[in-house]
């Protein structure tokens, strides 16, 4: 099952994929991909509807993030060994966490910002991982594949001076708004024959800029939602950003930052691409 | 005025303090002290009610945090210079930022759990800000004390091993679950003559462990809420953690690191004092 969101941003109304041009809308059986959504079964709430709704047309509405505005995103740092390899930094021997405000969320086709004051934005193109229900202290690796709801395509945007310059935890360069295009899709486990082996790209100006593949990863995603779950609560409907592929601005020489007009797409193989035009800040 | 949370965790109803044994129920005007009763004006939808409402005697029911879960907890690392120098570091040039998941969030008088595997736990009262309403790109620090919506004590408990060597960035030692008492009360800034001379103080089993006072905070919490908004926006209802003064277990030589049974007292001039019993891993 493919879910999306469709309307204006805070208004978006939940419904599932019928192919690219056509849905299905669900917002009569829950108001939004949220946590209570997850909490409370979540896509299975939504079969009976998908077998027999009513089937209506895209016609040019806004896609949203295709979940609400979490409880946490959570991200990991330098996770494939081809880009730890290009920074020159030593493959890390845990998860490296950081966060990522949570109002950062946008639609897959919003604009994205460049904050005032900064100097150095870039891009990572990484696979999302979402939350189906409220998970702590699995006892395996194998435990975590119940607890994802589904995958998604997210731009992990990035200011490097305000992440590595200003006083110290990435998440300061994280967390400026519309920093975290997510979508145009949350694809559930079953329509994924191999979630440690899609391809996964970033084009800045037609330009090719990452390519990869998640069998690079160095921790996958169950072991990556195990890890977690060993330090925290996590919630149902929250994001997990899984590490960014080789070819990020900063891994460039000379270094590439993104600056007003540019356009990214990005995508992964079976989730769906993205396009965002960057704009000068506000 | 002093709002405070009076029921079973998930169920508490928002209240208004009368006296140590004494409220004012204002369940019927919001169904919480969350983000949209901040972002609709707050305290100013209290002001009738609290001249003229029905008092209540408080009858042993539990405190909760004083608001409810926000969507982000923000930290600031390192913000005494006299606890900085307790700890031989160099007084940060910027408030250093990092996060705690929103699920810590607990009552004043709530047992606060070891998590499993931890072997360095430790305490940490800090003084708490209430963002009151959408603060982005703050112009002046000023403006920052419209964005304040109150005060409130909280203890950001930190596992030091999670935090320090388990593969970097902080929030990972900072989220497990009950760690972050918060209250008795949010305490609107009316109520307090100069949040920058306050007297703040933890005790671990009847020993007093930290001292401090607000007056030795390298960045106030103008300073810091007008940093925040440059970063990021801060939503109403968000709560920062604004650094600790000396004193804590990893400060001591030898360290001091929390245990089952220990109980923890602490408070903060004017804003009221927790207590909370350590339990061990479940």
């Amino acid at each position: 099952m493919y879910l999306m969101r469709i309307g204006a941003p805070g208004a978006e109304k939940p419904a599932v994929r019928v192919d690219d041009t056509h849905y299905i809308d669900v917002s009569d059986l829950t108001p939004d991909f949220d946590e209570r959504f997850f909490a409370q079964g979540g896509v299975a709430l939504l079969a009976d509807r998908v077998a027999n709704g009513e089937i209506r047309e895209l016609a040019g509405e806004r896609i949203g993030a295709p979940i609400a505005r979490p409880h946490q995103i959570l991200c990991i740092g330098l996770n494939y060994s081809d880009h730890a390899a290009e920074t020159g930094q030593a493959v890390p021997a845990e998860p490296i966490l950081f966060t990522k405000s949570p109002n950062t969320l946008v639609g897959p086709y919003d604009d994205v910002r460049i904050p005032r004051g900064a100097t150095k934005t870039d891009w990572e193109v990484e696979l999302g991982i979402v939350i189906g229900k409220r998970t702590s202290y699995l006892d395996s690796v194998e435990e975590a594949r119940d607890a994802i709801a589904g995958y998604c395509v997210v731009n992990d945007v990035s200011e490097r001076a305000f992440q590595m310059e200003r006083g110290g935890q990435w998440s300061k360069g994280k967390s400026a708004e519309t920093f975290n295009p997510a979508g145009p899709w949350l694809v559930t486990p079953d329509e994924i024959a191999d979630v440690t082996s899609l391809g996964i790209w970033l084009d800045v100006n037609g330009v090719r800029r990452q390519t990869g593949t998640t069998a690079t990863m160095i921790f996958d995603p169950y072991v990556i939602v195990h890890h977690l779950s060993q330090f925290m609560v996590l919630e149902p409907g929250d994001l997990i950003n899984t590490g960014t592929p080789p070819g990020v601005g900063m891994g460039h020489d000379p270094q590439i930052w993104l600056q007003p007009g540019d356009v990214m797409e990005l995508g992964i193989d079976g989730l769906g691409s993205q396009r965002q035009h960057v704009q000068g800040p506000r």
